[in-house]
């Protein structure tokens, strides 16, 4: 194991250290910021759900950050956000995009919104960080596509588990040739249970609601994806069924070089949140298992080695990823080098996500070109 | 966990102290043989490769058994392995066949040669251990078929996984509803490297000769398949390229009530033979990982929790598996209840082979009845 | 597994959550500080080594908290200090113990200037959370004892370990009752490197510095300590010998009850900061092992499962027991139930330690009462 | 890791091999056997108690060794032996010291013959393999001494753990230089039940009868023992306290180098027999874990990465090396190089056992010459 091995070694910790850094240094008296030479960046959030929750407590936490505006139709929510992170409230999702007030605009609201913001975010000239999916139909996404190609503002989508600590170290890894070349990349990954019949109903399906995450994983090891081959089934939800979705997949997705890219999904998993990652290459594999909250381990008459059930959901399994995505966002707007994923890896994530559904249904691989 | 888990693992336990059992009892002074009032039964064996190695040493642990004829048509290997494990040695298969001298046979001749020695097991009256592949065209063993059925003789398939304790040991608690209802079988297999080209250009293709392994074991789990999908890939072998062969694939089965049988194979893999299950229902998850020689750890200055490399190949991971499949052989010769497979078994994984294969050329889902 | 070990759960993962509470809450805009009914707690920290920046991060760090004083005798450490988390800097110690300023007081300065501290804080009513060794001197510390006793204000000892989540949930769930009686402790405790001559020239020897914490841990499990038998080593250091010292240790602590804590140190550890504990009682076991930063493996050529060094010294793996720390002493500040050791869980660390050095000199076990 | 890294995995999988090659080429027909040009060894086997049993398998299951002689005084014991593993019975252990009908001889009865029957061995010149503890009294030992010395025959004490799989690759590791120079050698050894009051009346104490196997196996690792510090306690078998014996002990050893070896046992141990072991050295530390029967593990909605309680006893744990034990005694029988201990060994462990003892009862450390 020589130098090369140490740097990488080096490299994941940096990007570990890094989520330290940011919680030690991200708290502020006033009297320091009023110090500061650079101004923090103004953040505008337009939604208050789950996620905007999530996204409004990393700004919170994020030093140089400040929440400046809140948004949301349901005005009560914005103005309950408002009041713990800070800002000021609105019902008014253009009251973001007012340059005197923001610098950055995150958009945590429905799916249907994001196209029609990311259009505002270019017209206002305002970078703007948006969750995931880019949109549910492929046309309307297209037809933005050029807007969004000649934007000088960047457009981040929202695909967190790019910078989850654990499968970026993994990313890193493969890309500093640990692994040599890499031939296969296979994806676990289960909700704990699903999510309500309402929100099913308008989520696009399973692929391209819960897959989405995949397949940008997917693309972030091997970017040119040349076919999709998917399963649906129906294995225990007749509410979903009676939806016309799937409850579980399996999806196989060929890259440009045959690496092979194998996906299984299920709405459910009795032991928690699964997420695991296998990326396998000529000269070794690297894995990344489930967590636990704690690492005890009980041993009794029954049973040996046994850990608590894993962490239950993505806020509490990704809660560093959100962190460390906004810092990568900023990094952005300030025009440094950036990982941040764009507008077409919004797009390409949709393309396999379409491509995933009418393989299902036809029971034939689909080309594909991303 | 209440009684019936701990039922379960008394269940678990016998299995494996099957194993010492046949170990510590496997050997007899020949005073105590001729005390014996019920004689030992007595084995021919057809082909002494690599395989016939480990079945004529199976035969030799194995209380209650004996070698009494070897047969292989390069007559030195028949006489070696006699030297070794006891019987006479002959060039010719069809002495194996004599009731006079011989109660059951096995079979680990070339592919080619099985379906015809299974109709001559039949025709003699011996029952017969035989190899996967039962062969290797659909059509030569559909001629097969009704014979086979109307067979009074045990004739039992080589799919010696199923008899492996740690997947055996997942099949006992499944089959006890310890996962509740099974939705889902992920099964990794990797071998170490490929064969030699010489082996390859006759194996049958990937699906047929390393994949049909993974097929019964699918069956094992979901009897009944109603579709295969399938994609080959050529990531890393020319020659293997050059045959019309893929080295890596996934599969996908869909059992009768939408089950997922998920398969995952490459040619090679670094860090030794990968041989790993995951059985998921909605009441729980059940996986067996790789199996190192020792369990030894090492901490140093770049690494933590260090293994060993994996057993690297089938002899020493299937060791045990051999003995089981023998000792669950002998009680259905005997008569006595036994989950050896049989030939329908075998004709199942050869089916399922086909699909796959039809599925990666064709790009398309291939419905089947097994 | 019942109704009661659900709640144990539910136990654990609020502690766990408890960590993520504080860091989600523990940002505030200038705006919303204002609206707060009631004011933040006012900290002063006198010393601004390394543990010293470590209180001072976990100040800015926790909701509710300000750092308002920073003393240290290099004047120029208080002030980056100051400057980066807040507060006034100072070269005076007292300044500190302005009730109009500070509401708390956080020492972090040198061993010797620990008991005066303590007095000072006593002298002026101000509560007070002071750093482990109590003194080295147990003569000035029991001078200090009734004074101490008598005193109003909370009195804290720095034993962060107790609040490490993964030790902590151990000990709630021996508390609870999981693993029957509590018969053994095994602490395992072994630092990366040793410290500097100059440090460890004034640091009271291994059993006094280090070991410190594990007779803390014992006391946490195992509060009243009967008797101690200790050996020191010299392993692999000459300047630690020259010194006087031992570079190594094992310590056996016998509980009022025969329970026996045993205790293994190292002063080096090629493989990381190695912190385990092993709780083992007449119905079960709960372990916890080392931490690594990402829960990667990697699987080659010459070995399996290889997980990452491990986190390399205390303020990586206890940087959320410091927080938590913190935590509890707030609620005792005000008024509330709080687990933060006190002044004579202080003094019964060193009594433990002065009775190891005795035994480990001269080769007797040393009765003890605390 | 370079060559000779490489060198030791091979050292390492020889090791395991030995074990399937032992059970491979164990079993001979009648004809076979009498074209053998080398007879076979002749075993005599005193004692038809429980390991008594195990050596008569391992006699059974290796090729070359026959079991001619079982001697009992219970003879029905002996008879029933002899009716499974071979040999003929009697009630007279010294008719297995006739050298035309035994080549060796294995001592498995009650510890108070042992040195007898080591005697009588030396006289008749048949060389013996003698279970642990050589005698409770080491004035008898000793008295014994100078004739073992003078003997021409091999006289081996069962230590057998030193031959298992786990803890001989971490010997041969440790010797080969990976860990650098071995500093502290850690064995938890924990029965999972006590034994029988009976049993316990003489078994000689704890010290005698369990601690012994770690007193030799921290001899294997660090042969010159220049102290010893002992506790005992009584915490859970009011049994055993009545017997003036204990239930529990931590002991150190200190090596001639500064070495320590630390020693904790308990009579109990609900999760099944625990035997673990840490090697620590400069440059790494090496680990050894319990063992289950197989590796599947259970996720559910309690818990994850559930394993199988461990293996239950040393039956069981160590079967195989009772196994290689035979082997290795077999070479030194017949002149090769061999690493049996032998009568020294026996002696050395007994005097650890004592000055344990009296460390424990005295509260001091004791000094020793082995």
């Amino acid at each position: 194991m020589g130098t090369s091995y140490w740097s990488l070694w080096v490299f994941t910790f940096q990007a570990i250290f890094n989520i330290y850094d940011l919680l030690l240094h991200s708290c502020f008296t006033p009297t320091k910021r009023s110090t500061q030479v650079n101004a923090p960046m103004r953040f505008g959030l337009i939604g208050t759900g789950r996620i905007g929750q999530v996204h409004a407590s990393s700004v919170a936490r994020t030093e140089g950050a400040e929440l400046t505006m809140v948004a949301d139709v349901f005005v009560e929510g914005a103005k309950k956000t408002a009041e713990q992170y800070g800002g000021v409230a609105t019902a008014e999702a253009m009251d973001c995009f007012d340059s005197s007030k923001v610098d950055a605009v995150i958009v945590a609201s429905p799916t249907a919104t994001h196209l029609d913001l990311i259009s505002a975010a270019i017209d206002a000239n305002i970078p703007i960080l948006c969750e995931k999916p880019i949109d549910l139909d492929i046309t309307r996404v297209d037809a933005m596509r050029d807007k969004a190609a000649k934007a000088s503002i960047p457009i981040v989508l929202g695909f967190n588990r790019r910078f989850d600590p654990h499968f970026n170290s993994v990313h890193q890894r493969v890309q500093a040739g640990e692994i040599g070349k890499l031939e296969q990349l296979v994806l676990i990954s289960r909700d704990p249970a699903p999510a309500s019949k309402e929100y099913l109903a308008v989520s696009g399906g399973i692929f391209r609601d819960m897959t989405i995450h995949d397949f940008d994983m997917g693309r972030f090891f091997v970017p040119n994806i040349v076919s999709v081959t998917a399963n649906g089934f129906n294995q225990f939800s007749s509410e979903i069924k009676e939806l016309g979705d799937y409850d579980a997949t399996s999806v196989t997705l060929r890259g440009a070089n045959d690496e092979l890219v194998l996906i299984n999904n299920s709405r459910h998993a009795i032991y928690g949140f699964d997420q695991r990652m296998e990326a396998f290459g000529d000269k070794g594999m690297l894995r990344v298992e489930n967590l636990t909250n704690t690492n005890v381990r009980l041993y009794n008459q029954t049973s040996a080695e046994v850990k608590e059930p894993y962490q239950n959901f993505f806020l509490e399994r990704y809660m560093d990823s959100y962190l460390l995505e906004l810092a990568e966002f900023m990094k952005k707007v300030r025009g440094e080098a950036s990982n941040s994923p764009d507008f077409e890896d919004g797009r390409a994530a949709l393309v396999l996500a379409n491509a995933a559904l009418e393989s299902s249904q036809t029971g034939k691989t689909v080309s594909v070109s991303v």
